[in-house]
């Protein structure tokens, strides 16, 4: 591995997140506070960008396997560390601990937060901290779907077979063509929902925070209630929409933003997810209505936000779904580790993956039945390689094993059993809010530091698709 | 498939249950007891027994795959149900739900129990209750050695690498052969079980429940407080160590049996198996030693019996373990799932796949960070093979889908997320002691008739290898 190439990288996004740090600034000076934080933070990463950048020596520009995990990994450090700055030069929080699990939630798409008073912070600092998530949306839908591929992580691959997208085979100068095309969508959708939640009353800045932090599948929001402040049906079916919108491939948001609707609904995957979506929807639904919770309206209402919210990794919230039944909050927490679409700013497993075993646990029965026959996992009608299924076997038993001795490991430091599990299933699938103590009415200041970091890694564990980050924990991988 | 020919075996199956219902009677004759709810019980089954042998046509005796199936799903369905018209004949319960509930988690070996005060029940009934466990604990062995590895389920063939045991190939006349020697380890390792016990001051009627329910890693206790009745350090390890025993490849035991203690000791699955327990032990013993719940000794008294008890599924227990810190818990929770050693009597996931599936990840690690590399899952010096691999992937995955699913489902019918997991967990596994309601201190009496009805299916999934039951619930099963 060449480490000056891994820094020259590194020192590229030192200077990106420098100046990403001033775009709340505006703000600011709107709202009369203090845009210190802010400038000390951007002097720091350029200062550190620019002299990597001139110092460094040149290298070649083709990026080894390894260099490529590297930068991944250390990429997503970076930009917690240094992204952390405004909180802590604002006097946001002085823990450095607090900061860097906020903006690693942030980058991570997550929404977990460990601020307890989230409207008594400056409007700057909430700004900055929805932009989080949206620059960590922006970067995981490159990631997945150019970058990842390209390094052979947990299966991925098939997303190729399976959409008929703006998708590059490989690392190549095409990335940056396809970026531009998804980077549209994005920037279209987001702009879509700014402009329909002020038409719901919602003024310019909540409404940016929380289109930046939809889209991105985040969560944050500037309110202590989350989206439940407004208290307004058309927010919360205007969010809704939006949610299951950023759950969804991108690459057939590109079709649809083209006016090609028929190639939403003739993907295995995007059936499925809107499938489960509604379902769940409708069952607990049916569960809050006939447990006299609330009414017809209200039930179906509150039941498809919080499905959608938790479903697609979101996060916010409009209601407190641990008062709901036993069965409700399973279902929801089944829903957790399902996550969004494959190519979608959503956590999770991803809903192809769940297709794909299914189709595989099927595969194994027929097999069993007769014996001679050659039975093949279909996707879209394309065989699904054998490398892949490997992929996707391996990546579901390594989640559901660092799922499960995560949970010891946090119970250690005295949580109960529910908000052990909360507090995992919310992070490794980049969720939000959990159970327990950690559930929605909650945040995460209370908790120990080690298990902030804890969390923050198992964040960015879930985030980067697990083996990213495993392989950098490897001594294997730092032997010459 | 011939109809015929599977009901014939089902008929010397029936023949062989009326039988195993005359062994209570001695006790029965002893304590005074009526006889006649077993004498009514085994005259039903040998008069459809008999019939059945006697009218159903002449059938060739090789034995399809599709049969196999079939054989091994009823037949258990067949032992669940008239194994439990003793209870019900001598009024032991008048809910046939109960009857077959308690049935099943007998002849499953899982140990949990329907009846409040258990001590109240005639010595036969108890008799009859621990013997549904040694029999069944008996008829997994012969299954799970011989005729699943045959039938081509749950990746049990890698048994066969492993292990330099009296193994037979397919389904042969050496069957029988193979069926003999393994019973004999059983009886042996039992009857030594029974006067190490006695020895320990507990009476012959009590030992010899104690060990057919310890042998079939089953757990029923014909006291309500199970073995921590006796409040009695020798007996807490002896059990403890033929728990451990009884959770062990009965292979290896064959080879401990002739003294050739070195194959014990170069088993991958049970120096793994061995090192689980022995860790886990000393961490749940530290912490309730740092918790001033125990003393040293009893700290590690309580945890290594508790640990095993779990681990090898048996069930027995000495301490609510409800009253332990939530990270004890969380580990005894998982090692439910782990399980006991393949070719053992003890349920969940078995050693040997939890051993697999590491390597299968970490095969999956080094295939990143050298894409040319070839890489196979090696076991005991021997290549895994491919088949197995893929096996061993569907069983987990279907495993975990399935205990997931269920959780929500019986979630439905008004349990709290605690005591829906435990239930769940502790019958899939074939345990007996779950969490919440059905904690170890607690029994499955108050639970919903459909619920028992639901987690009996469980136990019998768990039990035979899910895809065994699975398979009889497909549609494409039953097709000419």
């Amino acid at each position: 591995m060449r480490h000056s190439l891994v820094l020259k990288v590194l020192s590229f996004l030192l200077v990106f997140i420098g100046g990403a740090i001033l775009l709340p600034l505006p703000f600011s000076f709107y709202y009369n506070e203090s845009p210190l934080g802010f400038l000390y933070s951007t002097g720091l990463c350029w200062i550190l960008g620019f002299s990597g950048i001139i110092l460094l020596p040149k290298v070649q520009k083709d990026i080894r396997s390894k260099e490529g995990f590297a930068i991944v990994g250390f990429g997503w450090l970076v930009f917690a560390f240094f992204g952390s700055l405004p909180y802590l030069f604002s006097g946001a929080t002085t823990s450095m601990t607090d900061a860097f699990f906020e903006t690693m939630s942030g980058i991570t798409t997550t929404g977990a937060t460990i601020f307890v008073d989230i409207e008594a912070l400056p409007k700057g600092i909430l700004m900055w901290r929805s932009l989080t998530q949206w620059f960590g949306g922006m970067g995981i839908i490159v990631l997945t779907i150019a970058i990842l591929p390209f390094l052979g992580v947990g299966g991925l691959q098939l997303f190729k077979a399976e959409v008929p997208g703006p998708v590059v085979d490989k690392l190549s100068p095409r990335i940056a063509q396809t970026a531009k095309i998804l980077w549209t969508v994005y920037v279209v959708f987001t702009a879509l929902e700014i402009v329909l939640l002020m038409f719901g009353g919602m003024d310019l800045f909540d409404s940016m925070c929380h289109s930046f932090t939809t889209l991105a599948t985040g969560g944050f929001s500037p309110k202590n209630k989350s989206v439940g402040f407004y208290s307004s049906a058309y927010i919360d079916y205007t969010i809704t929409v939006f949610m299951i919108i950023a759950g969804t491939n991108f690459s057939l948001l590109y079709w649809l933003l083209k006016g090609q609707i028929k190639h939403l609904f003739n993907n295995g995957e995007f059936k499925f997810y809107v499938a489960i979506i509604l379902g769940s929807s409708v069952v607990i639904g049916f569960i809050l209505f006939s447990n006299n919770q609330y009414n017809l309206f209200e039930s179906f209402r509150y039941s498809i936000f919080q499905v959608a919210s938790l479903m697609t990794t979101t996060g916010f919230g409009t209601a407190d779904y641990e008062e709901w039944s036993a069965a409700s909050q399973l279902i929801l927490l089944a829903l957790m580790f399902i996550g969004g679409s494959s190519g979608s700013t959503g956590g999770g497993l991803k809903v192809v993956r769940l297709i794909i075993i299914i189709r595989y646990i099927y595969t194994e029965l027929v097999r069993l039945m007769h014996p001679q026959a050659i039975v093949h996992v279909k996707l879209g009608g394309v065989t699904v390689e054998k490398k892949t299924l490997t992929n996707i076997g391996s990546f579901f038993m390594i989640y559901v094993l660092i799922t499960a001795s995560s949970t010891i490991v946090i119970s250690l430091f005295g949580l109960d059993i529910v908000t052990s599990i909360g507090a995992v299933a919310t992070t490794i699938n980049n969720i939000g809010p959990g159970f327990g103590l950690v559930g929605p009415t909650e945040n995460f200041a209370f908790l120990p530091d080690i298990v902030k970091w804890i969390l923050s890694l198992l964040m960015m564990l879930g985030r980067l698709e697990i083996y990213t980050i495993v392989i950098l924990l490897t001594p294997a991988f730092w032997k010459k």
